[in-house]
């Protein structure tokens, strides 16, 4: 592994080369008791009988963007949908897919944000794949995780109850418009992805919580909208409400695009009784993923799975996820 | 869903159409009490402290080849990995990556094994996650699958003892060749993927069993070199016991191609003690994927980590992986 500076397709193929790169490379970043068995499947010890389960995919172009990488996100993309769920992130799999020619030293960059990550949200890399595909069979490296957690409270959205408080937890939209900014080489200043773990913040609001959600594709419109869907309730936020940064205001002011409908991957949305929500809003803001945290609306009363919008020109209207809003490759 | 022909960029973005598809087209096929929630993460009930976890994508080329399509081998790959670990396997994640362009009815066969393949296996999809990706940055479709079963009994390769029988769960090398065949139109006959889901036979041994391991990339040949490497004893196998069928073997001879360095995805590998390999070996023959079953060599007292092969002239050599003998995007 030492000379290869370049992926080859023989670093894919099972064999002496393959193991070569798993063993020096991989190992190097993220070995632990476990993964270094490098065995089939990974046996791992649960403490709770029921347990959360997710996985994703990321093909996020550019790989490379201010604020992270597609490694920093695999990790944190996928503690935060355990975290939501109201488990404790425990246990992560790793599975590349990279094209033939991809720089070994770039490699290298990722697996580095992938032990941060773990290391920062306290989740090991328990067990892994490697593929490699030739030139033009896919782009640069696509990176899925799965992981499991060991649930405290279930969150569902079947909890929540009219006039609940909706709070989020910082600034919204800013993984979107960083990438935007890396892959149109559009030069903005400020925009910067706000990938990060959400594990302990959301056990902190995890006592109090009816539901969370973590803020990703789509942002908070496609969250609010499926929120609605699946409990059935209406839901009314207030526009002036809504924690959003100068840089990503400028940026949405000058591409047209919707802040709200723009990616996160640092950020959550709860619902909590609206009776605890200024002690929940506390508790988020001492929290370092949680400091801009705010109020931005409110469970309604009434059942037709909308979400409205007060604008702040005080005009009430539904709030609609506009197709072709969403970027493809954001995450 | 039921207008759109082809996948687009639109039913990977997040909004009304990625749910589109995940709650018609996807649920159709896939549909259980979990995954019908459609949370960001599943919340599933382990009856054991300790479980395997295991993950692999697959980038099969062609994604539809005689005896299966890449649907088959994301399931059965691995229940596999759940299984020769020793576990039960019960949960599996589906993490989709698309290419903008793929046919729907392609989605759909694909979709129809999966579910096939997990209903034999006797596990469901409780999890998944859909990307779609521009023409041409990634090929046709990549599937990773996760899984998570209940350890029944570990088994690893430090089980393994001097003067185990060392067997094979049938003819070897099927999957790479028929893939071989699909990718270059050789129009071989009689060449078909061994793709099957291995629980059920992998169950039958466990009691006996010290070890097993599933053949996939790199054959017989890898599996055995990684296991000589972990265990550390050497291994000799007896060219003449291995079973192959006839249309692996000329396609092996015309091709020039190793077929104990071909890919399997329905056959394993299992050491057990010397005294038991008889009524193992009958245990294995009565399974539907262990039919042709047999002994094919020992573990011997020496620890140089290496394995040997003695051929059918009687000469005893060093079984080594040939670099480049495996070709890339089997599975």
């Amino acid at each position: 592994m030492k000379t290869d500076k370049i992926i080859t397709l023989e670093h894919g193929a099972g064999g002496e080369k393959s193991r070569a790169l798993v063993g020096k490379l991989i190992l190097k970043y993220l070995k632990n008791n476990i993964l270094a068995q490098l065995d089939d499947a990974a046996a791992i010890v649960v403490r709770s009988k029921k347990i959360a389960f997710t996985t994703d995919s990321y093909v996020v172009n550019p790989v490379f963007f201010d604020g992270g990488n597609i490694g920093d996100i695999a990790v944190c993309g996928t503690v935060n949908d355990l975290s939501v769920k109201g488990a404790e992130a425990k246990y992560i799999s790793l599975g590349l897919i990279i094209e033939e020619g991809f720089p070994v030293s770039d490699l290298e960059k990722i697996l580095k944000s992938v032990a941060a990550r773990a290391k920062e949200a306290g989740v090991i890399i328990v067990t892994g794949d490697t593929k490699v595909v030739e030139r033009g069979a896919a782009d640069k490296i696509f990176i899925n995780t799965s992981g499991i957690g060991e649930i405290i409270k279930e969150m569902s959205p079947r909890n929540i109850r009219a006039g609940d408080a909706i709070i989020v937890s910082g600034f919204l939209g800013g993984h979107g418009m960083a990438i935007m900014n890396a892959r149109h080489n559009l030069g903005l200043k400020g925009l910067r992805s706000d990938v990060a773990p959400l594990k302990k913040l959301a056990r902190a609001v995890l006592p109090d919580a009816r539901m969370m959600r973590d803020l990703t594709r789509g942002g908070l419109t496609s969250a609010l909208t499926e929120i609605a869907q699946s409990s059935s309730y209406d839901i009314e936020i207030d526009e002036q409400k809504i924690p959003l940064d100068s840089a990503v205001k400028a940026a949405a002011a000058l591409l047209g695009s919707d802040p709200l409908q723009s990616a996160n991957e640092g950020k959550l949305v709860c619902f909590v009784p609206a009776d605890r929500a200024a002690k929940i809003l506390k508790i988020m803001r001492a929290q370092k993923y949680g400091k801009n945290s705010a109020v931005v609306g409110r469970v309604l009363g009434t059942k037709t799975k909308k979400v409205f919008i007060k604008t702040s020109l005080g005009v009430r209207r539904e709030l609609k996820e506009r197709e072709g809003g969403n970027l493809p490759r954001l995450c």
